[in-house]
């Protein structure tokens, strides 16, 4: 059933009222669910210009806000909205109460009511970032229907459960250009994501335009960077919708890019040059000449002028201290220091950059490594390397915001960061105090492997996923009614602009030339990049490797090969319905002939001649599969020998074939161990 | 066999010369063909930074195309080439003689030569406009070859056939945002066209800032016009790639929106709104009122200096003349003036405001209604009513550019704009001298059932051809060739961002809410928008109406139903292999069965409900396609009243339901006429 319809017999169930989450869930398609949904009895009808009207506290940003609404609205619908209102029985009362700070700070009141009946719409906040809000939860609201487009009557109140739900983006491996800056931060407003993180310095290249300091970025981006008036812009842009920006420039390590222009800053001789190539590297500033902290003092405060956010990243990360233990002058430094090791070293940079933050009235934050036994307990904890330290973080009075569990660069499935919870594991056994210092956690996009073409393709729709455990309240949990809005986010995400689904078909093209790439779809449809960081261990590549291969285009999770793994299990379970058996089999037919149809083309193009063997696995395992349905459906044992031969090619399969996995292995595995007697 | 390879194939077969254009036709699969092509041996490989080295005269503009040109090969793709080259033994020169006029100029020469050889490109041109176009040649030229990306050995000599290339795109009905209008001309430089004609004042809406008549655009543009930086920032845009900006101010009639602000200029009492309908109405500036003249002076003055082109498009179209018949004044002033009818007076009105145009340096051009006997012979006529006009204009002396058969909007396939030749019918009968006052054509975007959404898939692909027609050699005229390569073009427009493919997938989705369109996309593939003016008497429509059905996401021209229709000829002559048969019959199994997955869609849409009996007759067309298929493969005779039947049920299906023509029954026509015994 499609869910339009779902929630159109909900809706028709006459009045129905609940503050329970799980019920909200399965009320409203939207996502991030809201805190609590009452449901009414009509709709709001959708087709011509209605009044829009502002009522308390205003501002030009609600003014921009309301224009943008209406244009989202055409959009999503195609009704023309910006001509005088049409239909003067509606009405659209857009109720603020105060405004917001002047910079958006942590913690401002984010809740908003919204109630849609048929002739009015009264959404009301404390300050403008609610009405933010519940814009974007009404455009989300609107459905087809058979008379038209409109929102059904219901009741919403809600708030966020952490304050802090942030998108990292790395600027630094790969420059992304303004408009994937943009594009993203419109997708961050539709899913509710307040904290844009801005990773703008890297080995690869420094990003930001410092005219305090001009061979940064002179020397140090490729020309590739964001002058100040764009930073500015992104800002002004982020704010309009609700989000904070926070800058990243990672010290001491990661930070090889600077050196190029400045090397006296670096612990090593030099030269140096922008890196090219992924990993970890060992230059690192040197935190022993007081010249690094008088560069850095201008450079923080030039750049915490330029970023007005209370909070300033500074990294901290994966500093290798190589370049320290090699050079004789910062080891005597640390001896006549009593720094007994590196950590000791970098905890002590830290604590000196921090000062040097905190001088200019900002607020440090810094990865999991900047957390030392006399870390300031005001510095912000991002915890990448799990949970645990998180939690620590919060035991020891720091606050922090959760990192590990959503990293979107390692490719795994939604449901896997759906259940990563800031408040789960060692965090669930804190107090309520320590717990409140877990502020929510951020989606990090680092760029490695990804470049502006394929960035939104690895963001969304995954990261709303991540928005509504940041959002919504604890309870919404259930797996399959979030695949199942995720569908929906995805394509109403392309209604804001997120042309993710047309890009990876356009690559697909781009990799078959002039030919048809129907039999290329059906094998892109099934198969996934590797995860987590086994990608680098089956190639090689570097900055300039172009990103233009079948892992590149497809999703990082497939939703195919998801749903041909339910089927198995059901069928598995002797629970499937005919239909579903016919589907199996369908899709096995499908895969198994497409090979035939996908050879000739594979050999014309340098960009799909690695494919062959994955195309033949495929088929071979469709072959198997079909089989153990043939066998299971006709009740006609397996001799043990031919099954295990079945299983052992499959193992076999289960292994990347260039740079993919082929995800229909696991569930014909599935089907296959079904078949014992 | 794909294109790829019989470009791969043929240029292979080593060293062979030509400069017949029908053999640069075969050669290179790219459009506009160009005028002189011979193969080489060896490839151009694209697979990292080369160097670009300038020679001769240089300017900004160069600059920024070679940046443009580096960022499109990187879009087609995917390598990074903005780093420090690093394949240096290639090498990529633009040698650039002088020069091109500051405002670009009528007949300039944009003439290129291109030699591609395997570590050489040579671009050279007598100044920047060659180098523009010699640069969207060699993008076209980028293959995959198993090799990698690269560009076959070539050596070009290429200009145009006719110096006036345009497409006008009306912003008056339907305001286009500036990024439609950016996108269109990134368009337009792909396939060489150098005229964007704009169209910037209707009856629905007036679209430019004016300062000193601020009134026109306050009451005249629902607040959708552009503002005079943003036009200035089109110009430059246009500019650099290539092309000239000419507004339009349409005048006397086509004016409503000016009267708005300016009721004075108006030959009726008012007061005047906006209109909201289509057609022609009786609103028309008074040519007899010296206050006209002096608001038109003025107005023309800050509009010249506004828009460098040397020319200037006053309109002259569809005045009804009913205002002035209805006021007495005016009438009075004919019969002084001895203006013996409103053909006359508009006459007058033309001369008048002609030499507003004249006063100020520019050359007039107005549509064919302009032409009378007395038309100063440096008018400029825009034939929109058919050749017969242009080639009278000729005859005359005056010099005009061909629109008739050029009409995008009129949603007639390519083929039909392909043959349309601006020296063809009476234009072939008249001198050499009188036939160089053709000075080329322009397709025409009128948007009464365009918006800034759809226009895309409007405008392109079949935009293209009519380019190759005012580019290419006369003898370039094979319809099949064209097809084939216009689908080349057509996937490569998408690198360049016309995403009109996606966008009407985007539309279909909306159309079915969150329901499956898989069946409602088999539907769209084989319907098409009703040709020419039928569409306004088909349902009613007005600038508020939602353009959203079907009719608006649908391609003009349905390849699915061209290719059947091909295979349907094929298989009545007798000539189809096993192959087309089987693909005819697979097809026809595909749309017989359709309508059972997509009936239960179309009723929970509003705007999908109408589509109930289309879907229904597009089954029933399969089956009676598929029983005359059997008859025709069993050679057994088909009854002549059963035949006779399928005929009369074919014949009522050519009838548009929700305003689509199936595509499917001519073919099926065919089909069935050819089971007569």
């Amino acid at each position: 059933m499609s869910s339009a319809r779902l929630l159109a017999i909900v809706f028709t169930c006459a009045l129905f009222v609940t503050n329970v989450s799980m019920q909200a869930e399965t009320l409203l398609s939207i996502m991030p669910v809201p805190a609590h949904a009452v449901a009414g009895t009509g709709s709001f009808p959708i087709s011509g210009s209605f009044p829009i009207v502002m009522e308390g506290y205003t501002e030009p940003r609600l003014e921009r806000a309301k224009t943008r609404f209406l244009a989202s609205l055409t959009s999503r619908t195609g009704i023309p909205l910006w001509q005088a209102p049409t239909a003067t029985q509606q009405q659209f009362i857009i109720r603020t109460g105060r405004p917001s700070k002047e910079v958006q700070q942590l913690e401002e009141d984010e809740s908003y009511h919204l109630e849609v009946s048929p002739t009015r719409v009264l959404l009301s906040a404390p300050n403008p970032l609610g009405i933010l809000h519940g814009l974007q939860t009404f455009l989300q609201l609107v459905n087809i229907t058979p008379q038209g487009f409109s929102v059904a009557s219901v009741t919403i109140d809600d708030s966020p459960r952490f304050p802090w739900r942030g998108l990292m983006i790395d600027s630094g491996r790969h420059f992304m250009p303004l408009d994937v800056i943009r594009q993203s931060l419109d997708g961050m407003e539709v899913v509710k994501l307040n904290v844009f993180h801005w990773h703008l310095s890297e080995n690869q290249g420094f990003r930001v335009e410092s005219k305090l300091y001009p061979l940064l970025q002179q020397k140090g981006s490729d020309g590739n960077f964001y002058t100040q008036d764009q930073i500015r812009g992104i800002i002004e842009y982020a704010r309009d919708r609700g989000i904070r920006v926070i800058p990243e420039f990672d010290m001491p390590g990661h930070a090889t890019s600077w050196f190029v222009g400045y090397p006296d800053l670096a612990s090593g001789k030099g030269p140096y040059f922008i890196e090219r190539n992924w990993g970890i590297f060992d230059p690192a500033m040197d935190p022993t000449r007081e010249s690094t902290y008088k560069f850095l003092d201008r450079f923080i405060g030039e750049m915490t002028a330029l970023f007005p956010d209370a909070y300033f990243h500074i990294g901290g990360d994966e500093c290798n201290g190589k370049e320290w233990d090699a050079n004789p002058r910062i080891q005597q430094y640390m001896r006549e220091h009593n720094l007994k090791d590196d950590a000791a070293l970098q905890a002590y940079f830290t604590g000196r950059v921090q000062q040097l933050v905190t001088k200019r009235g900002k607020i440090t934050v810094g990865w999991d490594e900047v957390l030392q036994p006399d870390t300031p307990k005001d510095v912000v904890i991002q915890s990448w390397r799990g949970p645990d330290s998180l939690a620590e973080a919060a035991r020891r009075g720091n606050r922090g915001i959760l990192s590990a569990g959503y990293y979107i660069d390692l490719n795994q499935p939604a449901s896997q960061h759906y259940v990563a919870d800031p408040l789960a594991g060692a965090a669930a056994k804190l107090t309520p105090e320590q717990q409140r210092n877990i502020l929510g956690g951020e989606a990090t996009m680092w760029s490695e492997f990804v470049t502006p073409e394929n960035v939104g393709g690895r963001i969304w729709p995954r990261t709303a996923a991540i928005a509504e455990r940041l959002w919504s309240p604890k309870g919404v949990t259930d797996i399959d009614s979030m695949y199942r809005r995720l569908a929906i986010i995805s394509s109403y995400l392309a209604y804001t602009g997120q042309m993710y689904n047309s890009i990876s078909d356009q690559m697909l093209q781009r990799m078959a030339g002039n030919a048809d790439v129907t039999s290329l779809k059906t094998l892109a449809s099934v198969v996934e990049p590797p995860k987590e960081y086994s990608r680098e261990s089956l190639a090689s590549y570097n900055s300039l490797t172009p990103l233009t291969k079948m892992v590149d285009a497809v999703s990082p999770e497939s939703d195919r090969a998801r749903d041909f793994l339910r089927l198995a299990k059901l069928i598995a379970a002797g629970q499937a319905t005919s239909e579903e058996w016919k589907q199996a089999r369908e899709w096995l037919i499908l895969w198994r002939d497409n090979d035939a149809a996908l050879q000739p083309i594979l050999a014309q193009s340098a960009l799909t001649v690695e494919l062959e063997p994955v195309s033949r696995t495929l088929s071979q395992t469709a072959v198997i599969g079909l089989s153990a349905l043939d066998a299971l459906q006709s009740n006609s044992p397996v001799s043990e020998p031919v099954r295990q031969q079945q299983l052992a090619f499959l193992k076999s399969a289960e292994a990347p074939q260039a740079v993919l996995l082929d995800m229909v292995v696991p569930a014909v595995e599935v089907i296959v161990n079904a078949t014992k007697p």
